[in-house]
């Protein structure tokens, strides 16, 4: 990176917000070099920030680029006061709602006409976990996610490569996208998934202990982000209301065709008209869209195999599966470890490409684990 | 195991069906020195099954037990054929399902007084995969997993203490419930988590390329189970009924709830009255209800902490990671691989047990790994 590289961040960038996102774009970009200065509401939090090492927390008279990292709620209101307080820096915002942030800038911008919309573009990094706070952050956390840079109709080129740099230098893969288009896909890859963890959740809340200890790893698997931040997410929910309400219908419409062949059964048997057909057509529309969710490397997750391996629950069995798998020569796509309570013995379940699942299975065989699948 | 043990099966073990869990539980009594003898519509199938060691064709004229392993829909048939063939031989199935079967059987009991229900015993092994058949059969399926034990008021004693021998001696851990507390716990842990994930993997259908390459593991984990078969989930969710639609019924009024909370902000705005407590409602009911699902051992899954490390994708790495936390002499209770199309480097999320997970990621750091956790 050197002062004439248009393609890099070079700096003083001031972030707005020192939570999860906005620390580790801090850690992210101090890594890099580029001289950070840091800001929030709460002074604990941000002495908390600049001592992680995400940057000072003097102000910066004239910084090239405002990142805003406020709740959604509030990010407007934050980045038109960046626009204003800094009349020479980009703005972008990294918030999971794109187009009510415009919509809102845009009204605030046709009363006030000194607001300069030119110099800001709206960005979302795909990444994230379910802790909050600048004590998760991590400089890694976009590395090698998609971050969408969804300029508007009215951003100079200047601010689309700056934010575009900003994405760049954290080590995320830039994806264009505008307001619209971004908040119909995270709706359905993102807002509607959380919705239905949530859903299916909430109805293990009074649920007996002996029905629980049944649970495998289908209902956890279905369950896991049900465990996420309750404001955060009313705020993301809301700010993207209308895409998210339209996939809700639909899904409430397939509830409804669903609910009306369970009930068919429930009254007239398993063998009543319209019943089995009717969940036949939901479950193998669910098996399309089930394959068509990339797994790594972009691909389609039918592209790897599963090689399902014993592993005995002791300290060191596992590692020692995996250096095997490594000694053997196979680089291991995708893992999980599938379990239930009481067992003393796991199944790791390596996928790999298609051409080396034979070899390894062989391999492993002739070293003496136990391969489950024949 | 001996003659003399009242607590093991003794065989000769008669198994009809040889798919994915027929062919596993003769695996897995082969394994431990029971006779047994196999039988299935599909001559290719149950050349298959014995070429694996599940077990012999030869018939046998007085199996001490019956194993009904044939889809939902025809195992009512099934138990009735062997309770008349085999006169003195205690009879149980392994079906999803139980309150139906029961009902099926009490009803064809009173047509035919010839029918001794006292030898029947229902019970359902809380194990399976994915894939299917015979080919995917394991005889460590059952190792640790719940095998619940559904006696109803007229078993004989000697049928159910024959039942749970069976599920002992596959390795399971023996619950014994009746037939509705049953079809209610697997509604909730199991039946109604598959077409929550079917319904939202459906949504994926038509979607945009560019929105599924936003994908993280947030809508991966969802949708894992939507690849499940639609004939056999068919038969399991008919023969569920009322338990599947009573919960389904409660899904759809929580759902109605929140889509007005998300049709009011649609409308109004992210502040309009009542959108964000809604929505919030539901998030935090979410968090309870997911809190409660146990994890490996039996505990809940907030029994364990999670270290984080950043893994390069080569063959190796984790390898030589599980090794060092081998090595450091702690025990890895849960793991998970966290990563996004393109990326090059992985997040192991190690879980350990929290008085683990300090020494744990200091030791890890001493020796290079880059922990992401602070």
């Amino acid at each position: 990176m050197t002062a004439d590289d248009p393609t890099a961040t070079r700096g003083p960038v001031h972030i707005v917000g020192t939570g999860l996102l906005g620390t580790s774009i801090g850690l992210a970009l101090t890594a890099r070099g580029v001289p950070v200065t840091l800001a929030d509401t709460s002074p604990s939090m941000l002495a908390l920030a600049r001592d992680l090492g995400a940057g000072t927390i003097e102000s910066a008279p004239a910084p090239e680029l405002v990142v805003v990292a406020v709740p959604p709620d509030v990010t407007s209101d934050e980045v038109a006061a960046a626009l204003q307080r800094f009349p020479d820096a980009v703005v972008t915002d990294v918030a999971s709602v794109k187009s009510v942030l415009l919509a809102e800038l845009r009204i605030e911008a046709r009363t006030d006409p000194t607001l300069d919309l030119s110099r800001y573009v709206g960005s979302h990094p795909m990444a994230g976990r379910e802790k909050s706070g600048a004590a998760a952050a991590s400089a890694d956390m976009f590395t090698g996610r998609p971050w969408v840079i969804a300029a508007h109709s009215g951003s100079a080129e200047r601010a689309v490569l700056a934010v575009r740099a900003l994405a760049a230098d954290a080590g995320a893969a830039v994806v264009s996208m505008d307001a619209g288009e971004h908040d119909e896909a995270v709706a359905l890859i993102s807002h509607v998934p959380q919705l239905m963890a949530s859903l299916m959740a909430a109805q293990l809340v009074e649920a007996p202990d002996r029905a629980l200890a049944l649970a495998g790893q289908g209902v956890r698997d279905v369950t896991r982000i049900a465990a996420s931040d309750p404001r955060l997410w009313s705020a993301i929910l809301t700010g993207n209301a209308p895409a998210v309400s339209a996939l809700l219908r639909t899904i409430r419409a397939e509830l409804d065709t669903l609910l009306d062949a369970v009930e068919r059964a429930a009254s007239d048997g398993p063998l009543a008209p319209g019943a089995v057909s009717g969940i036949s057509r939901l479950i193998s529309a669910g098996n399309d869209g089930v394959a068509r969710v990339p797994g790594k490397h972009g691909g389609a997750r039918r592209r790897y195999t599963e090689v399902i391996v014993l592993v005995p629950d002791e300290p060191g069995e596992l590692g020692r599966l995996f250096s095997e798998v490594g000694e053997i020569g196979v680089n291991i796509e995708d893992f999980q470890m599938e379990h239930s309570p009481k067992q003393k013995v796991g199944m790791a379940i390596v996928s790999v490409t298609p051409e080396a699942a034979q070899p390894l299975e062989q391999a492993l065989e002739q070293r003496g684990w136990r391969v489950v699948a024949p």
